[in-house]
């Protein structure tokens, strides 16, 4: 029988999960929650359904307890300061032992330690491979390819926007005002672009990798951050001259405990030397080196495969 | 209780993964077979046991049926020709439902579709991490982080040998004899260096990923190979130039069919550019574009930590 599915939250990560769910035939949305209202059918709700079905009222809670879903996909707007209100939705379905699984950063940046120990006191499935990188598998990394080899260090590139800009920069000889207005433009920064270039987007990315990864505890307001706003053009160009990109590098480290998102020198030759929008994570292990995995950071679909792919864990594990 | 190991084999990966399990006590190895005998303590034997203890006489077949160990760990010397003996070591552990870990290639290149089917016929886990890119997740990324998201196409660098030969090439302007030589004083390469250079390892490889992760049956003769000993210091020089590096590609394509391992002009941007003994695996994806991951491709210590992952797999899934 299909896999049942409440899906809160039609974004661009959420109506791409709800296509995808479509086109795989992974399971059926049996319900979507919007700000807007809430959409039911018990035989799935289409992708585009949402435009045109009857609408009806219900807050999460109220829809968790009538759908009692097989599983719950939390997909709201991400709230860095509070986690809210995506972080009691979460807490509510681990409460009814409904698995869960998001791309939502606020929630497990603020409340990491509760709804994972609520989850596991549960012995209820709780996944979140796309908060951090996109579609690259880190969580997922970590958790099945690398047992008996314990990661002892974090470096990466986590916010595709800057990497862009700097790329962009280095390419063509940009000041940051005229990369940002191209990002801008090409819809790959957002009007306030605060959060990418001051690093508070890949900070809050980091503290859920040192949490999830290094059980290292992270706290945001204990990341030491630095933006990129302050790169100047001559800057770059020397850098690159010496054969080195700028890069807005985030890191943590397992002994010490320091975490840390600025711009480095990364060797041109470096594997953490991507370009444009895309994403990269290093593990340091402490048998086998450093492996390096990069990918799309960003981007609705490629957001949702990692979605889809938590989902496909969760209905394994409970079959 | 302790996982009880039966290993076969006790090369530089053999003696690595002995040491891990008795660091991480993952488990007890209770049986060690080399050619010149076999070493059997129900409890451990100690990673240097061999060189002391008392040494008996038996087969492979012999060791299974006496012991019955939890898993069965093949890394005895690899045939590319025929994948034996090992694959008879494999087919009599499966026939007698015990689950089976190697990072041998001779038998999954030559018996990939007769070992797999065995094994999913009779439920017995069987698994080969190990086999590609040494430490690198390659398998297990495919298996476990890319569920929902096929992957359509794979190109990699599968030797480190070849890649460090290219690699010194290009820093130092040394000519292919020079960089074999320094690589073979190194110990990076054999005194017959042509199952790296002519492209024959990476070939194999390249099999083994067409089968396991493309689902395409690629025999090692039906690979378009070429290797890396008639590139010459000028021809590198000119591509450097222009921004490019020469790297020995292999590469399949899910739709064609075609498998190839050839020299390829690769952008010094690519993400597929890595240098030194390094490998790296790009897995292009239908719904989230290209995943690249590199990390340690040789190494007896590096290879024995996909070993060990396998292992734990195997352990957890017959909890």
């Amino acid at each position: 029988m299909s896999a049942r599915i409440l899906l809160a939250g039609h974004g661009s990560v959420g109506k791409a999960f709800h296509e995808l769910v479509a086109e795989t035939g992974a399971g059926k949305v049996v319900g979507v929650l919007r700000r807007a209202g809430a959409w039911l059918d018990e035989n799935g709700v289409a992708p585009g359904g949402t435009l045109l079905a009857k609408r009806q009222h219900l807050s999460v809670v109220e829809a968790l307890d009538k759908l009692r879903p097989d599983v719950f996909v939390e997909l709201t707007p991400s709230n860095l300061q509070t986690g809210e209100p995506a972080a009691g939705h979460i807490r509510a379905a681990l409460e009814r032992d409904i698995p869960v699984v998001t791309a939502n950063k606020g929630p497990l940046l603020r409340h990491f330690d509760a709804l994972t120990t609520l989850a596991r006191e549960r012995g209820v499935p709780f996944r979140f491979e796309g908060t951090v990188g996109g579609s690259i598998p880190v969580m997922n990394l970590h958790e099945f390819c690398l047992p008996g080899n314990p990661v002892t260090r974090v470096d990466g590139i986590l916010n595709g926007t800057s990497n862009y800009i700097l790329t962009r920069m280095a390419e063509e000889g940009l000041g940051f005002a005229e990369a940002l207005k191209e990002a801008q433009e090409l819809g790959y920064a957002e009007a306030d672009p605060t959060a990418d270039v001051q690093g508070h987007d890949a900070a809050a990315k980091l503290c859920i990798l040192a949490n999830a990864v290094l059980g290292v505890p992270v706290r945001f307001e204990d990341v030491h951050r630095e933006g990129i706003q302050s790169i100047s053009a001559g800057a770059i160009r020397l850098a690159e001259r010496e054969g080195y990109a700028i890069r807005l590098i985030a890191s943590v480290d397992g002994a010490t405990k320091r975490a840390s998102v600025a711009p480095r020198l990364v060797p041109h030759t470096s594997t953490l030397n991507v370009r444009g929008t895309l994403n990269v994570v290093r593990f340091t292990t402490q048998h086998a080196g450093a492996f390096t995995i990069s990918g799309k950071g960003a981007g609705g679909k490629e957001t949702a495969t990692a979605v889809l792919s938590d989902m496909l864990h969760v209905l394994r594990a409970s079959r």
